[in-house]
């Protein structure tokens, strides 16, 4: 059986995630993400399609590098308001059986000890489908938020990440044996005290001593995922990454991209196999090749080039209102996390804005079923990735026409699943068990 | 029309809240905590009898004064294992139009910017049903969890948290104008940043520069829910709460209590009528006061002393083990914070225990129907209180059983809704607005 290809949507609970301006589209629901209504249906779409997951983005800030304010993110709803990802997850999983959950969860704002309550407890609520997107947090304005002045700097970030990770393994793996819950009614005793052991962290970042306030869930450690691109994110990721999210601006550079993250995971001690590489992907599909590049146009109409410079110049770290629309203002990065997929070679100011339109610079497929099955399939064979995170565009139309005419195409060609296998999350992507395996670093934190 | 009582579940994401080892009880279900259908079928339950809301009590850290080890807790399941409670409101909400949810907050535990956020966003997801109970923080074991020896010295939480209302008050009343929304597709313009504000707080605490990440949801700042007894814990009541949960132990004693807050609101700015105060109280009822006695006499008999020992001891900072059962130890308290509802003269070790089994220290009324109403009406009549906090007992049939036995006859008396009223949790409570009243002091936070 050729490799079946891995899908998450790739989404944030808010208006303008990445697609800058494309809540502007009649046909547009985006604007809805406060409501209840909006995830559910969300989600039945991509289970209905056997989406693997929905990948939540979270920026716990504000685009405010570009002209120093606030002000082009607030009008293009570029990523603010943002609201919280974690609450809409429960929401989601009352309506669906097998869709896994994604969350992204930034280091610096939520102290260890809360952080892998809210965790257990979501993967006890959705019986497993639990996936954490460790980010180590890179706006000042998010900085601000907690009351500093500037972000930790990036690879001391990194070391702190190490050192949260020490923490939440010891209360996920550790803290309470496999059989410390015994219900024993007759008796009257619930939990075997023996079998619970206290976290003792004494760290240079983190103290903390005491056990875990969850009985063991069906994953205990989430899914871990993992976005960064820096040397020191690739090393985080293949260290403790599980599913690994990339962006992707030609076949040849990612497919050293992924060699070079396998490597590093073998190196760690871990298999190539351990991880599973997500390539960040836009798709406009119609029923021919004609009529989905003129839906790409008519998507491309409404877009906000300011909301696309505030995100570049968040994401870069300088401001971009400094250079004309049409200079090229070369490789600028401050503290860059993240990088535009589509190759151009220098690009003017307004050339990286439009970029960030349809897909928020994501490589953006657009063509019939066939067409984009073709696309698909190619990036599989060239580059050794396991699947796609698909941005949105025009919402839930880009979802709900993927779903209905690219997946069909892909389970014909034998590249698709034609239905989830049973359990957790972990065990329908690896096929294995449900818990982390032998290889991983947070076997460390095991009682033995 | 008569005073019409409101209704609060008390409840916690765990296996047992109050009422020590009734998990044992051959119809108990609370082991099913971790489930979502658990809890949706609770709320359901609720919803049908018209509650108000459910109040879900937390506790980050463990019950391990008794005996200085978490064991007897850990056998009794004395509120751990203990999960998030935040994470099951999406959950209830999903499945209930009406039925409020007040959330334990404690403040120790999540910076103010990122707690904000999170309950605006569940203020949107549910459309104005949430409520927030003020915590600050009473096991030295939840301090360990952050990396503390022992907790912040009590009258300085209050201060914490004093300062932690101004925060949140600025982000929920004041970062964002009632129109700063305008989703002017044709204009290109989702917020008008001219009425976007930063918060910038410079504390003793807290520091803090940053816009509010949520846009302006149903009741802006959430219900404001306060349990606190000690005097300066009545005073932060007086201030900010809107609803207050007092233990009942004689209907002298509550009435006095009652008067003293009323009185401290009006003092501080307020409206006597501002208070909405719920007396915790429990209810075993069944067709005839004698089959509710035998009911009470079985759900006794499954009672676990050690956890009630594991319960008071955390509750009152004192050690209970160095005492004989049948001694009586006084009035031993070291940072307590919650009194028992029972009034008894100089308790036994072991009478302590056996009255935190059934309702866990709440009052206790066991009787038919007719009788339950009568002593409901009765302590609604002479305490001036608003309503009841019923604590569960064997659950879920305690829930099932008051709305089908008890909600009947006390709409029949007319002190009890028919129906719920339309609009968010505050307007049902209170018959006015969504927002908070300009005699709140949160009005201050408001731009004009």
């Amino acid at each position: 059986m050729p490799k079946q290809i891995l899908l998450n949507a790739f989404s944030m609970n808010c208006v303008g995630h990445q697609s800058n301006g494309l809540w502007r589209h009649p046909r547009d629901r985006s604007r809805e993400y406060t409501s209840a209504r909006h995830w559910q249906e969300l989600a039945r779409t991509l289970e209905r399609g056997l989406f693997d997951g929905i990948f939540l983005a979270d920026v716990t800030g504000v685009y405010d590098v570009y002209e120093g304010s606030p002000d082009a993110a607030l009008r293009a709803a570029t990523q603010i308001p943002a609201n919280d990802p974690f609450s809409i997850i429960p929401t989601m999983s009352a309506v669906t059986e097998h869709l896994g959950f994604g969350v992204t969860g930034s280091i610096p704002y939520e102290p260890p000890y809360a952080f892998a309550r809210r965790i257990s407890t979501l993967d006890h609520l959705t019986e497993g489908r639990i996936a954490w997107n460790v980010v180590t947090g890179y706006l000042d304005s998010a900085a601000r938020g907690v009351g500093k002045a500037v972000q930790t700097e990036h690879d001391t970030r990194y070391e702190i990440a190490a050192e949260y990770m020490e923490v939440v393994y010891g209360l996920w793996e550790g803290s309470w044996e496999d059989d410390a819950v015994l219900v024993d009614r007759e008796a009257g005793v619930f939990a075997d005290p023996s079998k619970v052991h206290g976290v003792n962290h004494e760290g240079e970042y983190f103290q903390l001593k005491a056990i875990h306030l969850c009985e063991p869930s069906p994953q205990r450690s989430p899914v871990i995922f993992q976005a960064g691109s820096s040397p020191k994110g690739q090393a985080f990721a293949a260290a403790h990454a599980e599913c690994v999210f990339i962006g992707a601006s030609s076949h040849a550079a990612t497919a050293a991209h992924v060699r070079g993250l396998r490597e590093q995971a073998v190196a760690a001690g871990r298999r190539a196999e351990d991880l599973k590489i997500f390539a960040m992907m836009a798709v406009v599909v119609a029923e021919t090749d004609a009529a989905a590049q003129e839906k790409f146009g008519d998507y491309q109409s409404y877009g906000l080039l300011e909301g696309g410079l505030a995100l570049t110049s968040g994401w870069r770290g300088v401001d971009l209102s400094q250079f004309d629309l049409d200079e090229a203002p070369g490789d600028v990065r401050g503290n860059a996390i993240q990088g535009s997929g589509r190759a151009t070679e220098s690009p003017t100011v307004r050339e990286i804005a439009e970029n960030l339109v349809v897909g928020g610079g994501a490589n953006v497929i657009i063509g019939s079923p066939s067409t984009v099955a073709d696309e698909l399939a190619g990036w599989m064979e060239a580059t050794d990735i396991d699947g796609f995170n698909l941005a949105y565009t025009v919402l839930p139309e880009c979802y709900e026409e993927f779903v209905e005419l690219v997946v069909p195409e892909l389970q014909a060609r034998g590249i698709y699943k034609t239905g989830y296998a049973e359990g957790t999350l972990r065990r329908k992507l690896f096929g294995a068990g449900d818990r982390l395996p032998a290889s991983h670093p947070a076997d460390g934190y095991r009682q033995r």
